[in-house]
């Protein structure tokens, strides 16, 4: 089977959860350097990214720029719906689509695709409907572990590894 | 035994108990996400929740806001006095009301409530004196962890779980 | 031994180390709020707590600010110095010092005072040469647990406990 | 073998990955205070310090001139071009250069250099590549026992040491 869709939660996923509040209007997110490799694993094999997170901030923005992050879908209730827009869109189906999320917000999305994942610390009602239970935490690289996971089960690990050990040399 | 109104301190049980200074006049906390599902689960369940800090900043009120907590007291010194006149305001006694806190000032409403919580890294002569110490460390979810034991303990958990799952459906 | 005056330094004994820079000039440190019932439990028995550190921030300044600690000394290279100094002002011996530091510009000054402490995750050249290692890592309540301690060893913390619960009546 | 410069990435070697982002174009690092006796330890020794890093930030530069770090390199993309220039520079062998690195960009340079090392937490297939797997983090003082531990192999550390116990008298 291969996954022609990598889509992502973000708090919880890409972040420990934490949401920094300062004492104006101000917020921050933490991010990992570790998971951006995990987009780019992606990207050399043209498999597209989509973030889909029901908060909506400019901090979410920034990150899937900086990222080159395919497509990025803040503020969404209904992450099933706006799947299946996109699986239209892009001509796929949803068990061509690989999702990460820890939530009750991600559950029914996290059942409908091909491949479901929630990070280690997700609670039990999560691990209890997804596929793989990763090794790491939410903000401690479990993206990028979701990522080389799909390309390893889809046999395209060995080859993405080389190809980015040879980007910077 | 129903619970009626939910109480919960601030620093060191929605936040691990870290404050953040900047080099002028500002200042951050860290909330985590998975909290503000707590939020949800009472609310799903009518019952109003109420956050009484010792602390007084924009901070907490900018959170309270977002999660649409119902009652916020800040600054508080005897929240004993304070949960006594919310009691009477709310027409509750003070063993319809579940509290949790991690600290010395929450000492005497942790002794007064119906159902008492700290997180697990609370100092011992907290954890000595509640009937709940939890799994969940401050800032790492002690206060979802905490509503959902409360709804548990009210055989409330299974219908607040259907309908969260239908709220994102 | 009465313990008449406790010093601590801040980086790595009040946070965990960490040093938060922005892109433009700014600065954070992470303080915990557990530490600032360690500087009450000490006000309480009228011991005067002196901060002795290598950095000299804003940061710093307003956490002793807002904790009313007595002693502020920023941008100290001879510790030793600086508190030979200060128990002659105070009228005080060495010996009826406490210090707790994490580091080698601690290292002297350790070795000097009545009690020494270094927390848990110190190098073992500086927990080789303390009186007690904390169980505490910096910046996890490693000072409050060492004005604790001070209290236990002088017969002091039943009374401090009882009293500080009074606070909060 | 005496090692003649000190080289190191810096995410996820003197953070833990972190890149905190706020809502409007600000981004935070956090280091470690511990890692800059690591500097100090070099510096008695002159051996200088570079840092090697692919980002591109003025958080990385502020850090840098704080702790005096001789080379700074940003936005460096193949860093073993970057490196032979510096040897070149400073009339010095790649095999008297020890490297921390922490991922796949790191990968070519850690096989070149004399000394090469990760912290704990790298992943594996750096693990597998590196003459010294670390016991720290990233973050959390890696970047300090690399240091430490080349001063030992090269019978400089005691003298060092003692050097430093020198400062703060």
């Amino acid at each position: 089977m291969k996954i022609k869709l990598i889509a992502t939660d973000i708090d919880g996923v890409w972040t420990d959860g934490g949401m920094y509040y300062d004492d104006g209007e101000n917020e921050f997110k933490k991010f990992n350097t570790s998971d951006s490799a995990g987009v780019l694993f992606a990207r050399i094999n043209e498999i597209p990214i989509a973030i889909i997170t029901g908060e909506k901030t400019n901090i979410v923005q920034r990150r899937a720029e900086k990222l080159k992050v395919d497509f990025l879908f803040q503020g969404i209730n209904n992450k099933s719906k706006t799947m299946a827009d996109l699986c239209k869109e892009l001509r796929i189906g949803l068990d061509e689509v690989a999702y990460i999320g820890d939530d009750i917000n991600d559950l029914k999305l996290l059942t409908e695709v091909g491949i479901s994942a929630c990070p280690k610390n997700a609670p039990d009602y999560i691990k209890d409907k997804v596929h793989w239970v990763l090794k790491k935490n939410g903000g401690d690289g479990a993206f990028r572990e979701f990522v080389e996971k799909i390309l390893m089960e889809d046999d395209l690990w060995d080859a993405t590894f080389e190809n980015v050990k040879g980007l910077f040399k």
